[in-house]
């Protein structure tokens, strides 16, 4: 695959213009961590920064895949562009998992307004929440409104995914017993708004007290936002109208309350965080430049390891044709 | 505890003097991977590169502590001084374990040319790896001749750790049966000599047999170092000076072929690499000089996220007075 600094200008262009191939190609980049990757989000980044980014989590069985489906469809009705981003850190590649439920979702497929994909991770986890965090930014600047973050599963890696969202929505379901209780509490302190789907199944109203219940426990700040607990029936959309009035009313107050900035702020942060490593990588390895002679000075003991490391990122150019690490190698 | 740059360039030389307290406490703060080993390090570093390290791994119930007990009695009977380093990289903190081991080697305490320390894991691998890595560079700077590495067990992790040796010893024992085999398979492509330990057992030349099939099978390279199998009753000491001249003899092999360099060299990288690390992770952080101006642009989309990474990189000071993350902080 041909990817020139021209091309992927052209796939830039086409992904703003609304492409869903050029965005699906992109997305594909983003996911394999290519070098074509870091051009497309340099060439691209200037677009982005719009879109309201909601994370959805909470445990298998709890209907999360149809209260994103029927969600999408309330923002569409709303005149809103969707795109739903559907995550799986647990397994290795577990694609197909994920592309079952979408199948739930074929209500959506074919309209240029909703768009879904899933990401599953091929290794790392933090390759996986760096894939999300750079997929968001194709989306957002494809001109999508509302970015959905579905994960599957909860735990510390759906957890470091979601984060990444302006409002996270944590779905519950009744009847799931105790054990569902303690993972809720791991989730509690990341719930923007708490949602109790299924609402229809005997045990729902329990289901809320417990988590009023689990809220009072967890001692939030005073003029915190005060998280909502919203029942759904998604399969009847009951409830999901509300939702979605709450989810822009927490982005407004986030907006209002300097939230909002503040999760830009850490993505951002964490965003530059990666962006160093991979220049790193890509120069503090033998033959490229400097580095070789780092290595001898440190053998002949002229530098020691932390003046070396500090002389070569210095060294480290910011002339753009050079940033891929196009040295003289 | 004060760790001022005076009381750090004191402690240096007193280790450089041959203080084996300060030695200690030297490897305590490599091991705890405080700012004041860095300092220490950047200290010492010119000092060191004279020791022969030597990396013993082999499956429980090996000999290997005795053997290593008998090795450091041998090279200190040829005048040199040696260093024990035993390491545990499967154990979240199992200094108890290893130091049960070196009650063995009572024999060996209070000398002055012979130290022994245990390191273990203390959360992260690569942590260890670092702080055995730094370790032996306080143990050459102080004088001894030959560092012996030591790692309980045999796994991937220690695999990682031994291979900053410059000489690698495979320890093997006669009737643990085929399993053994199986996880010497993993260590064949790393051992620059083979060990039979316990060799007064019966199938000692069973083992030896199938290790020189073993080494027929690894297909090494011609012009390599032909790997010896040495067998050795440590407990008696048979065969341990034989050891020790195959341990020079392969330093002197490695010295004439390019190999110790490229050990030196393996190591050096890693090392550039560590202190970039460690380097970024002081200056790529909020209230960081120039870290929140850059995410500020990265939110305003006046610079894309390579951009910023690459001009923080590169405006990272030189100045040995800021060169622990002093900023205008």
């Amino acid at each position: 695959m041909a990817t020139t600094v021209d091309s992927i200008g052209a796939l830039a262009e086409r992904i703003r213009a609304g492409s869903q191939v050029s965005l699906a190609r992109g997305l594909t980049l983003v996911e394999s961590r290519s070098d074509a990757a870091s051009e497309l989000l340099a060439e691209i980044w200037k677009d982005s920064g719009r879109a309201h980014v909601v994370g959805i989590t909470g445990p298998a069985g709890s209907g999360k895949s149809t209260l994103v489906t029927a969600m999408a469809q309330e923002y569409v009705a709303r005149g809103k562009r969707v795109a739903i981003l559907a995550v799986d850190p647990s397994s290795a590649y577990s694609g197909g998992a994920i592309l079952g439920d979408r199948i739930r979702m074929t209500a959506l497929a074919g309209r240029q307004d909703i768009y879904i994909r899933s990401m599953a991770s091929r290794g790392a986890t933090g390759g996986l929440s760096r894939a999300v965090l750079d997929g968001i930014v194709l989306l957002d600047a494809a001109g999508f409104d509302v970015v959905i973050l579905e994960t599957v599963g909860v735990g510390q890696a759906e957890v470091d995914v979601i984060s990444v969202a302006h409002t996270v929505v944590v779905v519950s379901v009744p009847g799931l017993g105790d054990d569902i209780q303690a993972i809720k509490a791991g989730l509690i302190e990341i719930a923007d708004i708490h949602v109790v789907n299924k609402a229809d199944r005997p045990g729902a109203d329990l289901t809320v007290k417990q988590l009023r219940e689990s809220l009072r426990l967890s001692h939030r700040q005073p003029h915190q936002w005060n998280v909502p607990i919203q029942k759904t029936t998604a399969s009847t959309g009951e409830g999901v109208a509300d939702l979605l009035d709450q989810t822009a009313e927490h982005r407004s107050w986030m907006s209002n309350h300097g939230g909002l900035r503040e999760v830009e702020r850490r993505n951002a942060a964490t965003r530059i965080r990666w962006a160093a490593e991979a220049l790193m990588a890509e120069r503090l390895r033998p033959g490229y430049r400097g580095f070789d002679d780092a290595v001898d000075a440190l053998i002949a003991r002229t530098e020691e390891p932390r003046q070396a490391a500090a002389r070569l990122l210095t060294a480290m150019s910011v002339d753009p044709t050079d940033i891929n690490g196009r040295g003289n190698q």
